[in-house]
């Protein structure tokens, strides 16, 4: 016999009422705590709420939301921004975009989605701002969503994996290959705040790791090309200046060239310079930019996922991609 | 005697529920002529929809919306953008963005905010998509408003006007005073789509013209980075190159300096380089570039007009502010 939400309610301890807010996503604040708890009880018991799926997938409001981290600024949000937005056009869907910069903008954007601001939402928060219990009982809900994450152990919705980490130890191991010992990171700020590292970070010390290089110099910068000119120049002029810059981005691995070459520093020569992203610009840079990212700029498999779970029948089985990122070696190192 | 709904609906020749839908902002589709013919009688017979906005103001969703035109990459709307969200932040705020980049993106966008998506909404959309009417119609719904634009005639909502023309006109006379005579424009796209110019552009060709000046040089390139280094790149290798470049933004700017080391040219001594906004990237480039635009970039004062109407009993009458635009001389030109 399929388990109903007054066991749910039981189980948790809480009221029917609560359950049907949890699992429904109205527009109702429950505290975190027993949310989880509520949560945990229907996984426990089974239950999956089909009908509060059903009645959001029905509420349809032909609306996406764009959940990002920032207001703007980091190239491949644009780009996945505009594949959204024109696949959008081309059903007849509006986008809303929310920035989730902060724990409370977090909490607000979830609330908004359980809210019923949109049909489904596109997913990419990079640092902890989004918890992963919020993110999975926004899943719980039904709601169609499509996620960009490392992370493990979401279910009921598609994931996009990218292998940043194992793209960042070969560039590293690259710069190691050509002698240079003395590599600095240029972290963006929230590679720096986390636990442990993870993603482009984690490339860097685990090859660093792996060939026994007990040297890590590891800066702020990458979010912001002001920073990353200043940065790059503190390190360049100081007298054990690195022999190769490895930065999280391309917009700071670019400030890097043009900070050696106004220092009358040569790159790669008496710098190596790799960055992050595989953005168009790198090819214009003198020399042009060694990179770790994507071969093709293109999300429109990323977005399919998410219009194909809006217009199933039915939830569709979780899906998930795995992006394909490289080490491009260009005239920069 | 104070006009009805009904005297409208009667002069527009529609029914009160229509009436009723385009002056409430309610979501319910209704033919763009049909509204421009409701709007229209509402000013004739000078009916005020108080009771309409009163619903709107009373409706509180504690959302504002950002209305911009692209998804990014353009600092000022970052800017605006991280203002918003700050004192959105410090007011129990929400924030959803909407991108307008079409006409067909501009409509939507007003159907969403005449449905309630938000309590209000600072909008800044430059070109043409977001047609005037269409503006016009959504302040005479009540919904507070803030709108960033130099054109003419738009009532009920606050507006804020950046003297832009005069500005860059101040920038191409200094160009013509060191005796510059080939000077290129390199501008937004929005710009070149137009009927007549207007903006940077306007100021561009109205000094030349003042000044008896007959070549034009008009280039695209100002919206992106890369375009921008490629454009500077032909224009400095044609044997009748410019002496000097007026750049639509700082982005292009920048990129126009690297054309020009890379090709072994002296900035300012070959080519003058001036963009437009004040980015902090204009101090880390070599030489510094000299711009036109704001002196602090703080909108501040354009986030709180929003925030005073959200927040007034009655709608406040609309206010104006014009931004400090002026010319900065540094090392570029």
């Amino acid at each position: 016999m399929r388990p109903t939400v007054r066991q749910v309610a039981e189980l948790a301890n809480v009221s029917v009422a609560t359950v049907s807010y949890v699992l429904s996503g109205r527009d109702r604040p429950v505290a975190a705590k027993t949310r989880q708890r509520v949560l945990d009880a229907a996984r426990q018991l089974g239950y999956t709420p089909n009908q509060a799926a059903r009645s959001l997938r029905k509420r349809r409001t032909q609306r996406v939301c764009l959940v990002l981290s920032t207001f703007g600024g980091v190239p491949s949000d644009e780009r996945l921004a505009m594949d959204l937005h024109e696949m959008a056009d081309a059903r007849g869907y509006s986008v809303v975009t929310l920035a989730v910069y902060s724990e409370a903008r977090a909490s607000a954007a979830v609330d908004m989605l359980r809210g019923g601001i949109a049909d489904g939402a596109l997913i990419n928060v990079v640092g902890d701002h989004l918890a992963h219990d919020l993110l999975a009982g926004l899943a719980a809900t039904g709601l169609p969503m499509v996620v960009l994450s490392n992370e493990s152990g979401l279910a009921g919705c598609d994931l996009v994996r990218t292998p940043e980490a194992e793209a960042s130890a070969e560039a590293v191991e690259h710069l190691l290959a050509q002698g240079r010992r003395r590599i600095a990171f240029m972290a963006h700020r929230h590679e720096l705040y986390r636990d442990k590292p993870v993603g482009r970070l984690l490339g860097y010390t685990s090859a660093l790791d792996r060939h026994g290089v007990d040297q890590r110099i590891v800066t702020s910068g990458a979010d912001d090309r002001v920073a990353a000119y200043q940065t790059a120049s503190e390190l360049l002029r100081s007298p054990d200046r690195p022999d190769a810059i490895f930065a999280a981005s391309d917009r700071a691995a670019l400030s890097a060239i043009w900070a050696a070459r106004d220092l009358g520093l040569s790159v790669p020569g008496d710098v190596s310079i790799v960055g992050s992203g595989n953005i168009d610009e790198g090819l214009i840079s003198n020399p042009q930019l060694s990179t770790v990212g994507p071969l093709r700029h293109d999300y429109t498999d990323v977005v399919r996922m998410l219009f194909d779970r809006l217009q199933a029948e039915e939830p569709p089985p979780a899906r998930e991609i795995v992006r394909s990122w490289t080490f491009v070696r260009r005239g920069s190192s």
